[in-house]
């Protein structure tokens, strides 16, 4: 079993109301990996960093069971780096820096130990570097998880309907789904996506939650409702980590094993945005992370 | 056993996108009894109509078990007006016509029989009209539920916080429960209104469902995903009826018991949307609304 992501690993400045928080890591690579090694080992990182990346969270992520052999640090180069702003409302965000810097020539290579992966998780990046790393896989994944974002769908449909057409489970927001297939009612726009290559479709709706759909089952989960939400950032990533080290756990890939693992991914997430960066996910423990499975379970349990 | 539904019974006019209807019957006491009605003999409804209102809708209501004494009809007056446009997201929307008619002198009377009611709706209502229905209660009801908008929180705080200190159960919506506590959190918006009175609090979250707060416990349901929403009109108070009546026919009021009666309410209310006006609700059944609360069930269900 093993299990690759693929995403930025980077720097981010992050503004909220509870604070500001300057340089500090990030990215899909980095957040989906962490969430993932509380289940799974064997989880190989593709992605791209400068020289001014720390070396220490390399390391603490190795310690963790994960193969950094997959990550390109170009000499002199620079992160990609991020700075934004959450309104109020800790939802609509207003993005005031986008460095792409060593990300503008990424050009994935997955090692060897890497391309039969049973389990491949694309974060948000260009579908065109998307489709370059399902170009490179040899064996034959169980689960391939696609994120994306409405910028791709506006810039490179094309390439990115190809990426769809490939995976077994695309992840999006309820905006996205709408823009995606043109239709207003979620259920409708699942279904014409779902015609288009996922067998699977989550629909990810932040505080109010993610919906998985399948052929004609639908499952929900909701947000944990928690008093404080501190950072926002890395929390889809966190989640899809979540769950897919859930599933690549289990080692079968069927609706029920990926309802369950949604809400091992939502633990995850409504850890994540507990504090800034990834500092809440390295405070705690797969316990920590079980006993939240637990609450979602009683969260919308009821006598019939 | 018996329950009390006070509010209007009206006309509405409303437009979609999925149609425009004239002049239907509508109001939240009357949709809030209908539902009420597929679980609660003896519900007695209070509000005001004109000579203008279809008695037809009064006898249906009463071959349903409830009793309209409590209605006054005013002679050469006229009901209740509404008249509405949603937008595309069928959530905003526009109030084209609000016309008070008989509704602007409404002193309520509560018959004899409705007196010693033992589950109580006041729904949405100036608060000095819920207070004095409320001054006219002769028992000791096992639950008392409001109903308010932001409106009311704006124009008349006062008399609001007042009826809000009276009753068990308070229902609202998200940006109502951030108004009224002034706190951006759900989780801590829910701890702040309870201080002030009701036991219990229903946050409503339109298409994404209902949290269920009381003391430190959460419940959550989702609004179910149904493929079109044809007109939200009512769905609130089909919401609250319906959880009421089945409350009411299960005799007692704890927390696993309004949990079950949220999703009564939510099976009740996603029937509702599927129709304009009452056109849904007049043509599902007891069994039909069983059959949707299994769906409720199954939505939420996880192996762990």
């Amino acid at each position: 079993m093993s299990l690759l992501t693929v995403g930025t690993v980077a720097f981010d400045t992050i503004e909220t109301p509870y604070g500001k928080v300057d340089y500090v890591v990030g990215g899909a690579s980095l957040y989906a990996s962490w969430a993932a090694t509380f289940f799974a080992d064997n989880v190989h990182m593709i992605s791209i960093i400068g020289e001014d990346f720390p070396d220490s969270e390399l390391k603490a992520l190795e310690s963790r069971g994960a193969t950094t052999e997959g990550i390109e640090r170009v000499p002199g180069g620079k992160s990609f780096y991020w700075a934004g702003k959450y309104n109020d409302d800790m939802i609509s965000r207003e993005t005031l820096v986008t460095d792409l810097n060593v990300l503008a020539d990424f050009d994935p290579v997955i090692p060897e130990s890497g391309k039969q992966a049973d389990y491949v998780l694309l974060g948000n990046l260009t579908p065109a570097v998307q489709n370059a790393v399902l170009d490179q896989l040899e064996g034959t994944p169980k689960l391939i998880v696609l994120d994306t974002m409405n910028f791709w769908i506006d810039v490179a449909r094309e390439e990115l309907d190809k990426v769809i057409s490939r995976v077994d489970l695309l992840t999006i927001n309820d905006e996205e789904a709408r823009m995606l297939s043109g239709e207003r009612s979620l259920v409708k726009s699942a279904k014409i996506i779902m015609e288009s290559g996922p067998k699977y479709l989550i629909i990810k709706k932040g505080e109010h939650g993610a919906m998985l759909f399948h052929k004609d089952d639908i499952f929900y989960v909701p947000a944990m409702p928690i008093p404080e939400v501190i950072d926002p950032t890395g929390a889809g990533d966190t989640f899809a980590g979540g769950m897919l080290g859930y599933i690549a756990s289990q080692g079968k890939v069927d609706f029920e094993t990926i309802k369950t693992g949604i809400v091992y991914g939502s633990a995850a997430a409504s850890y994540c945005v507990e504090d800034f960066s990834n500092d809440k996910l390295k405070s705690i423990s797969k316990e920590d992370i079980l006993t939240r499975v637990a609450k979602f379970k009683k969260l919308v349990e009821f006598k019939s």
